[in-house]
């Protein structure tokens, strides 16, 4: 495996798309800004995907499956949302193929014509809560915790692979309340979750906040999100929860029977992440030798690499400790292709982020020893093969950790205050990272700072205290700062 | 909840829409033949599709995703592909709506029309073999053995919920290899697999065997399928394996340079289940009181009714259950609303199939017992709490193999030898089931056969002896039987 990957140094962008290639983790396909995810890619994805699934569960949410299609009439319904998805979706009209009778091949048939045009799915609001009408009739049969596991088009013009794709996998929650108290609960439960899986399983520091008006979602009263911070100081958004007030339930007329017998409309939140999580993911921890995956969501956790080819002593040692390993619930591969050279094989897994690497020599195996490497510090020891499990379990957990901290240190390094436009506009270019700043509150200074200086504002962070403060653009009285950050 | 559900004896297809509606399996959506598939449905696939998923992992496959959409002009690439699928899919045109300047609402913009259009994807293997020329260039990169989880869209124009809709969930695997005889060996690989997941997993025995040359995969060199009977004698295909050829690699020029420097087309499989398995598990278990689910394959395997309603005492006793069921690995509920009688309770949890009901009253915890009854025999018992777990695992193992046993006792008592095509005919009208029959191996009479009697060829089964006979319609040699039946 050649490693030919840009330094970060010289170009993080290109260093990015060094990794999601050499990594096996997404490709461009032949359909504009449509990725194949590969299986590497596919296979953290799928543990990213169990977690949060098991964490919805625990929490009361069951999955169900709604149509890809959605009628284009249904967009319509609710104003703010046809307006910020009419621009970039994908149009179905027509239902058959036919030979050209000219010869030249397939063509669209033209008596096919749909009598409505279908929009696949950008989101699912509309179609759900025209399916909810049918379900609610009566606050017995409320709430409703549902959520999908789907993928969803948005016609983007400039893609990136995992961050911007016209097609990207998600989950989308959408859930129905007979309460406003109760969906903002819901709201709020999520975006506790978000953080908690992005903190405990992505290693990814998170800051939890609310969306301006101007970057909430169309069709919600509210947009919390969490926010995260990868290495060249631009920020991401990693995940959003909506309280969608009773918007959608007035579009497509769900009201229940309160237990007052009155007729009331339903209350609804929806939120979701997607597979954009893969490019923070990568972001966030990788380094010039390639992608580092935290052991919770790495497939492979532990990979056995025999010094310098197989044979039946390595083999049966490998078999033992591979057994060992297992018994304690850790994945483990063993790499045993003789195709293959030592040197190669530490490249390769190291290019694809296996957390830990043990290495099985003839030497070593005299002594009942293993050299053991951890990818994310390059640190190497010999252990012994007697307990190797124990060892190697708290050796995962010191790195899922020390992931964590390192993150942690770095993005709390880089949330800076900030009380003036000058500072504001260097320290974006130097430094980077997020600037708290006060802000007047109005979308108009908002836009105005985004066209000076391309930084937006991320959220207003749920633990910002009150203070008295001056906006950092028009000087208008503001009680407390935002953080600004130019974002991904 | 009212059963309302209409008898086998009365309507087997009213019987089978009832079931599907009212034990929350499914529904029709506002988009013509796409359905939701609703948390109660959504969970027992989700249960079908995490054990076939490990059974796929276990046998060496990982998981990917290709693009949604496919580009007209690679359906047309294997000729026999496009016949098969261009009249039946979903074409979009266009990427974008826009406001109508009338006033009329939202349309699509005619600005925004796709210079190729993008099918949704009936099927992947275009897209899929177009990348793997990407990926494959030496013998050392095969095996490719790929699986995706994926919906499909085919423009079906008469649909039923599960059994035949536009949109459907599936698995597609598709692998490559470097030599005939080990793509052959994957398809019968991958045939086994699937049987064994319908019969152990699913209780639904099923028949594999070779397509014929008119029911086989466009495309396709051979089509291995899994055949099921429901309980109205007509047979279910339940999965597919297809050998493939060279067919795709020629079409999309795939190539690899062999061990002995030489280029050669790779060859490949592709193989499928999809939702559709679950008309067939309801069809195949259910009865006149709703939906049957085998345990293996229950989100829900055992719930907890208080009787007449929830206490502290009978609380703990229901706690004290639940903890030691979950000790065996049993999944259960305590179904402790209190709006809701025992026996609207009972009849629920009967309708949506739960495989075992627990009845905890004042009087049966005076004696330290519970009332024990089976979905699938309806028996009821008394049993001590202490030890509960064991005398649950087993029955819940037993309940497995008596659905298994009695669906099989069915089946095999449904396989009729027939000599002459009036008899055929009688026994396909009276008896049902699979009829078993000489065929003079033409398609010319196989279609004839259709025409007479709707009945077509399932497969001629993999154990079929060799026998000399003469065909059924046209009295022509034979060297085996087929299997004929009408079918889902």
């Amino acid at each position: 495996m050649s490693k030919e990957i840009t330094s970060r140094a010289e170009d993080y962008s290109q260093w990015y798309n060094d990794i999601v290639r050499k990594a096996g983790l997404a490709d461009h396909s032949a359909v504009r800004g449509c990725m194949v995810i590969k299986p590497n890619g596919f296979g953290i994805w799928e543990h990213m995907r169990d977690q949060l699934d098991r964490m919805f569960k625990e929490t009361g949410h069951v999955n169900a499956y709604f149509p890809l299609f959605i009628p284009k009439s249904f967009l319509s319904r609710e104003a703010e949302h046809v307006e910020g998805f009419a621009k970039e979706c994908a149009v179905v009209t027509h239902h058959r193929l036919m030979n050209d009778p000219n010869g030249s091949g397939v063509i669209v048939d033209p008596e096919a014509r749909l009598e409505e045009e279908l929009i696949v799915r950008p989101t699912s609001e509309t179609i759900i809560w025209h399916t909810y009408k049918d379900w609610i009739s009566s606050y017995r049969d409320l709430p409703l915790l549902i959520n999908q596991w789907a993928n969803v088009v948005r016609w983007e013009m400039r893609t990136r692979l995992f961050l911007r794709t016209a097609e990207f996998l998600w989950q989308e929650g959408h859930t129905a309340h007979a309460t406003k108290q109760e969906a903002v609960e819901e709201t709020l439960k999520i975006l506790d979750i978000y953080a908690q899986f992005a903190e405990e399983y992505m290693a990814m520091p998170v800051i939890k906040g609310l969306k301006t008006v101007n970057e909430r979602f169309a069709g919600a009263e509210d947009t919390y999100c969490i926010e995260a911070l990868m290495q060249d100081g631009k920020a991401l958004q990693a995940g959003t929860s909506h309280f969608l007030g009773q918007n959608f339930a007035k579009a497509f007329d769900v009201t229940f029977l309160n237990e007052k017998q009155t007729q009331e409309y339903v209350w609804a939140t929806s939120w979701g992440v997607s597979t954009r999580l893969m490019g923070a993911l990568i972001m966030t921890h990788s380094d010039d030798n390639g992608l580092i995956v935290p052991p919770r969501i790495a497939p492979i956790q532990v990979v056995i690499v025999p010094i310098p080819k197989p044979g039946p002593e390595i083999d049966e040692a490998a078999q033992r400790i591979m057994t060992a390993l297992r018994s304690k619930g850790i994945s483990v591969q063993y790499d045993r292709d003789d195709r293959k050279r030592p040197g190669f094989k530490f490249a390769e897994h190291e290019m694809k982020g296996v957390p830990v690497r043990l290495g099985i020599g003839k030497r070593d195996l005299e002594k009942q020893q293993v050299e053991v490497a951890r990818r994310d510090t390059g640190e190497k020891s010999s252990q012994g093969i007697e307990g190797i499990e124990r060892f190697v379990a708290d050796l995962l957990e010191d790195i899922q950790q020390n992931l964590y901290q390192k993150a942690r240190t770095y993005r709390d390094e880089h949330i800076t205050p900030v009380d003036d436009f000058e500072t504001f506009k260097l320290l974006l270019e130097s430094k980077g990272g997020f600037l708290s700043a006060h802000w007047d509150g109005t979308t108009e200074t908002e836009l105005k700072i985004k066209e000076l200086t391309k930084a937006t504002i991320r959220c207003i962070p749920m633990d910002a205290p009150e203070e008295q403060g001056a906006c950092i653009l028009t000087g208008k009285p503001s009680s407390r700062r935002v953080l600004f950050a130019k974002a991904y």
